[in-house]
């Protein structure tokens, strides 16, 4: 009985170390660059959302490029008159203002910076180029991923 | 000592729990609304700097009103040409863009959202208006904040 508890301490104790370690990475006042877990592989995986994005736009399907944002009501894209909520709305003004190729054009992003927050959300900035027969447009975007049950999303889409 | 052993054990499981409630919250794949420690403190605390800020730039300083950003070379601003690195720049662009009061004019704040991303980081969403002789402007910006040593501070700000 006694050689059990202390195996059970030493148990407890080494696991309450490791989720002590875990915890100041990720949520000490932070005044200076940190690295998270697997960060690497989480920029990986943003890029390759951000590329799947713009290929689907250059394809002229709108749902496929919507695939990298959260499929939320909470979802929120920020353009010049404000905020709009959910992703049916985004969707649907992603329509209204892109009615066809010729609106749509060939998008390019150049990603400045992907940087975590928090083991679970990156802030990405970036610009975006839209070359098209109706006038060329191009602008600055910064976006919130969270890591979701279904990977990483974008939460948050301020384009300006 | 068997006594002494279970009370260790007692300890450091109980230790044990109050980590993994507070890692669960924080750091688990997040598909719901959740709530952190002292969210209703924190968006008090952010409130009140941005109250200070619109205080400070409707006195003329600008000085004061950069008290809300992070004192570092790794804060972002993003205006129309993209982003912009580091306190000293940010506060340069902002006495070139506002060298008098006339250009200043009076500052408001809409505040369309405060919300936190993770215990040291808070995502806000709002609109300014600057009332001026010069001409009225008006747009939208999104800020992260992050919980520094010396408080609460936008580490990243894109205005619109």
């Amino acid at each position: 009985m006694k050689n059990y508890i202390i195996l059970i301490a030493i148990l407890l104790s080494q696991n309450l170390f490791a989720q002590n370690t875990n915890t100041t990475k990720q949520e000490a006042n932070i005044d200076v660059t940190i690295t998270y877990e697997n960060e690497q592989d989480n920029i990986k995986a943003i890029q390759a959302i951000l590329q799947n994005q713009t290929a689907a736009w250059n394809k002229g399907d709108l749902e496929a490029f919507m695939a990298g944002y959260w499929k939320n009501d909470s979802l929120v894209f920020i353009g010049q008159s404000g905020p709009t909520y959910g992703y049916k709305n985004t969707l649907a003004n992603y329509k209204k203002n892109y009615p066809d190729s010729n609106y749509m054009g060939k998008l390019h992003f150049d990603i400045v910076s992907i940087k975590p927050l928090s083991k679970n959300h990156f802030f990405v900035i970036g610009k975006w180029y839209l070359k098209r027969s109706v006038g060329d447009v191009n602008g600055v975007y910064t976006l919130v991923f969270r890591k979701t049950k279904t990977g990483w999303k974008i939460i948050s889409d301020h384009s300006s």
